[in-house]
């Protein structure tokens, strides 16, 4: 598959996100450094000893560094911090895949944004560091849907990328179909697309609610 | 069907939106009054021509006015000088139900929210018309499925109403369902609901120029 062109991940996040896609990405048989706040973090060292021999753990930087495709799966609120930590030298030219939402829950429920309408945590992100690839994908399920599709009706759903550059797009697209199971990949453009994505989560949150679970996901149809 | 409880709906607003639930209403055997800025009005005037004896024009309040059920189809930055026109005491205690989307088109494409986040335009219409019992509905859609979902997909996708009024919820859920075809209908909750509903236009917009057709929907599976 196309995404073999890298075997290294860096994974930043410890969370059921950063988790469950480390652990997909093992599966796959890839070598995976999962990135905290500080090296030896309780939950990623838990992790390593149950992952194997291809999982590693260290700091943000550490992850970044290791990687040939980074995945971001920081709490939005903590996402530019950890990626200042993870060091600009660490991401640079690289494929950084952006799971993050820029959810406030300081008000209580429902939720808003913390960026201001006509912006995005991607546009921000895509900005801060130019060079890194950003692609904005997955942030519209959740985790344990985002690596095992057939979860909810047979898989008969979809998932949405955007970014700016083509190449890493169409990488990342290849990851979510032939390692992770999707079978519609929708392309929502360049990054701009990422106001889209994170919009669409305030009606996912309300969605979960009136669902009672978060084990769905959407179909578009036509 | 539970909507009959009236036969007399206003309509504000003359564009595509407004003509095409006016005509559904009128096919549906209800009187409908279409409201302008000035009775006169020319597309509302040719559409009273093509729909009969059932159908009538005026200004924004002849047509709330007349109605039991009122819906707004006007355009989100025009709404609440609409509301303004049509008067306070024409709107008292009735159903609103608010298609409209808060979209600022001035910077171009992807449009952005005009309404700051943790906000929408149907809680601000139902703060300045508390007594107003406002529904927020069918702004997901575009028009000609809105009244026809089997255009897409064999009817098999979803339709959502929020409202702080359980029984204007049902009443127009009722519409939805008897009158419209919708067969799912999900309660999002209270009006801060719209906040999901009016977000998901950005993931909308996007869509559809992803498509290349407004003729979609979405259909939640779990």
């Amino acid at each position: 598959m196309q995404v073999a062109q890298t075997s290294n991940f860096g994974v930043l996040g410890t969370g059921v996100v950063g988790q469950t896609i480390s652990s997909r990405l093992i599966a796959l048989g890839y070598h995976v450094r999962m990135g905290a706040r500080q090296a030896g973090n309780e939950k990623a060292a838990a992790w390593v000893k149950a992952a194997g021999a291809s999982a590693s753990e260290g700091t943000y930087a550490d992850a970044a560094n290791f990687g040939s495709v980074i995945f971001n799966c920081t709490s939005g609120s903590g996402t530019l911090a950890a990626l200042g930590a993870a060091k600009a030298d660490n991401l640079r030219d690289k494929i950084l895949v952006d799971i993050s939402n820029p959810l406030d829950f300081s008000k209580g429920m429902p939720p808003s944004l913390f960026t201001p309408t006509g912006d995005s945590l991607a546009e921000q992100i895509q900005r801060a560091y130019p060079s890194t690839r950003v692609v904005k994908a997955l942030n519209t399920i959740t985790a344990s849907v985002m690596v095992e599709p057939t979860r909810v009706g047979g898989g008969e759903h979809d998932v949405f990328v955007c970014g700016n550059d083509a190449a890493a797009k169409a990488q990342v697209a290849a990851l979510l179909r032939d390692g992770f199971g999707w079978k519609t990949v929708h392309d929502f453009g360049d990054i701009t697309g990422a106001r889209a994505l994170e919009g669409y989560v305030l009606f996912w949150v309300r969605a979960w609610a009136t669902l009672g679970t978060a084990e769905f996901n959407l179909r578009l149809v036509r």
